[in-house]
């Protein structure tokens, strides 16, 4: 029996291991498969032949790796040139491949990975290796084409919207006359469909966030301020959401704003500006909040619909490998929103691949400051259900893996 | 008989209405007080005269006021001046109290609220005004003299160093040959505990965090950068908690450093400005995270131990008034690190009040970069136990109250 490779790739979530464990269960239980490998470090470990062998972990330990957030194996952010520019890293990579007799490469990561699935997936079949390559979709910014909705996603989701919902409670408690504004910055370079999930925080119209900021919208300053100001003026406070990434209406990044005293442009601070440009403009007090890796990470508050989400993706992709359906990824389908239907459907990482699913006009609000409820439709069932999670001494007990290496087969790459 | 007025101050937490829920019942319970009332806004509410009347909430309601993080009645950051310099915020206090026959305050704060026990007591002493005055201590800060520990504190040292765990096991997936870096900036002006917190997160030596940076120790520019290389030179990635307020060794707080183009000094980055340190003078890629409200609201997130502490100081306040100590606080006395046992002991206000406790030399390791086992042997029992939440549509399911207010009696304040 040849054996499979599964290698994680991109930015980790906290249940991308959820779908490692269903690859491997999956392997196991086709008594199809030899032994289930997983690159260390992603596409890094697989050309350096770095690679862990799986078979030693029992039944439990893969259904705790389960459970566990972040990349067990570790992940990379390594892309590959196209095969027709620098055939090189191919030839060390089919070459490890050979050497371990893989038979089917699952590559779990977001919509660049699936573009290295596709080239991977060409440059196979054109040496007529024997491989079948198969993508596992992942990643908190939920902007991959072709799928309902991406593994990693929801559970930040749950993280942002409840982080929106705790601090609103706080801001409602020191609501003041001077005014009080602040600012969570959420993940989203492009795709603001975190920014939107904090929209999950609101029951009535005062509660917070008042204004979302999305990178798909130009920021109107002017428009935004005098939201904010009414806000301020009815219940004494203001929560605005803003994505990493939003833009003025001149195309320039807000976090590009930071010009330090020797001049240079800085990245990385969307929300201390818009918190510095309210405050500046309109004299409230302001905070800001900047959870960064925190909301993609946060284990001890998943959704149990993106953890089932995220199993199940890896499980179909162990079903598509040995089937032989290459160059393909298993994609999530909404079937209904109340009560929550879903199922798992082929989609061609060729056509997915390196694309970006920004927030769709319908579910932005035509002021440009808020979503609309068709996207709180869409968003609530990704956040639902909880997984307990296992404390030891007031500390979640997740413990990292102690896997061993395969044997090395090759020398080093040149 | 008398009515019985609570107020909140200062910074509210995740955990300070169970307080209020301690007060409320034991009040309830002691047969001895009239009605319940709570000031909006604390001392602001209190010169305002709007008081919640709790009489209507039943005892299911009070259980789950107990559990719902943010400040139900809302807080202030209200101080008032020495009696003997503007009698005139006096004359009023005393007008509403007197108007709503008030014969005990619980006045639920930290250390500058402890100031105004003080000082309420002193004065109502002095003017013959029937008055019971009594401190209920908290504070995420945990820098209240004269208590092991400040209820509120626990809750966001569990949040903050579940959060660093998180955090650290995302950067070990994702360390590499570049380097990385990691920087969570906590809340702590002067005092450094929740800093100090972080290191719960450890559970060997090379565990993030590697690094503490306490404001009870100067910035020692040149060796912080040594241990942050050694760190990735090892492990290939470094993992920083940082104290809002630290400083360098010249006493200038490092968040005081961020001078934009304009020539303005600008606060609130000292987690920015480190990390990007370490970015400019080692080249490593570099985040931030700042939790900033997050950490002392994540209601999600609170330690049983800490509950039950913010608890009993609630009902061992209204024994105090009862008892007439007035100017007095309930302070929590350790008895035993393992298992973990702990009483209730009366501490006076007037001696305690605007005074800052910080986290002790021999808490702190010998190089000034991180906690010592004694901190950790301290630390531990304060985070310990979780409390279930309930969820409804994958939300905490928290509500505002809504109460009423209790009839104004007096005219606006001049």
């Amino acid at each position: 029996m040849k054996n499979l490779l599964y290698a994680q790739s991109g930015g980790v979530t906290a249940v991308i291991n959820a779908s490692a464990a269903g690859v491997i269960e999956a392997a196991r239980a086709s008594g199809q498969v030899g032994r289930v490998l997983a690159a260390r470090h992603g596409l890094v470990g697989l050309l350096d032949e770095a690679l862990y062998d799986t078979s030693g972990l029992s039944a439990d330990e893969v259904a705790r790796l389960g459970r566990t957030p972040g990349g067990a194996f570790g992940s990379s952010r390594l892309d590959l040139p196209e095969p027709e520019n620098d055939p090189a890293p191919y030839d060390r990579l089919f070459a490890v491949l050979a050497a371990h007799d893989i038979g089917w490469l699952l590559y779990n990561g977001g919509n660049g990975s699936m573009h290295t699935v596709a080239q991977i997936a060409r440059e196979a079949a054109r040496r007529g290796f024997p491989l079948v390559t198969v993508g596992v979709p992942k990643t908190v910014d939920n902007d991959i084409e072709g799928t309902d909705c991406c593994p990693g996603f929801g559970s930040a989701a749950k993280y942002v919207a409840t982080s929106m919902l705790e601090a609103g409670m706080d801001l409602r408690a020191m609501a003041s006359r001077v005014g009080r504004a602040f600012v969570l910055e959420v993940m989203g370079r492009n795709a603001g469909w975190l920014a939107a999930a904090t929209a999950l925080a609101r029951r009535g119209d005062d509660d917070p966030p008042h204004v979302i900021l999305l990178p798909e919208v130009p920021l109107d300053r002017a428009r935004f301020l005098d939201e904010v100001e009414r806000t301020v003026a009815r219940i004494g406070y203001c929560a605005v959401t803003v994505s990493e990434g939003v833009s003025w209406a001149d195309g320039t990044r807000v976090m590009e704003q930071n010009v330090d005293a020797k001049g240079y442009v800085q990245l990385g601070g969307a929300g201390q500006t818009i918190a510095r440009l309210i405050s500046a403009e309109l004299g409230y007090k302001h905070h800001w909040a900047i959870p960064d890796y925190l909301q993609r990470a946060a284990g001890h508050l998943v959704s149990a619909t993106d953890v089932a989400q995220a199993h199940a993706v890896g499980v179909a992709a162990v079903g598509y490998a040995l089937a032989g359906r290459d160059g393909m990824l298993p994609a999530i389908r909404r079937l209904a929103d109340v009560p929550y239907r879903w199922d798992i459907v082929p989609v061609s990482a060729d056509e997915v691949g390196n694309r970006e699913r920004l927030v769709p006009a319908h579910f932005i609000r035509d002021d440009g400051l808020h979503v609309t409820p068709a996207a709180l439709a869409y968003l609530r069932p990704l956040v639902e259900g909880e997984v307990p999670v296992v404390f030891e001494g007031g500390m979640p007990a997740w413990r990292a893996l102690d896997l061993p290496l395969a044997t090395k087969q090759l020398g080093r790459a040149h």
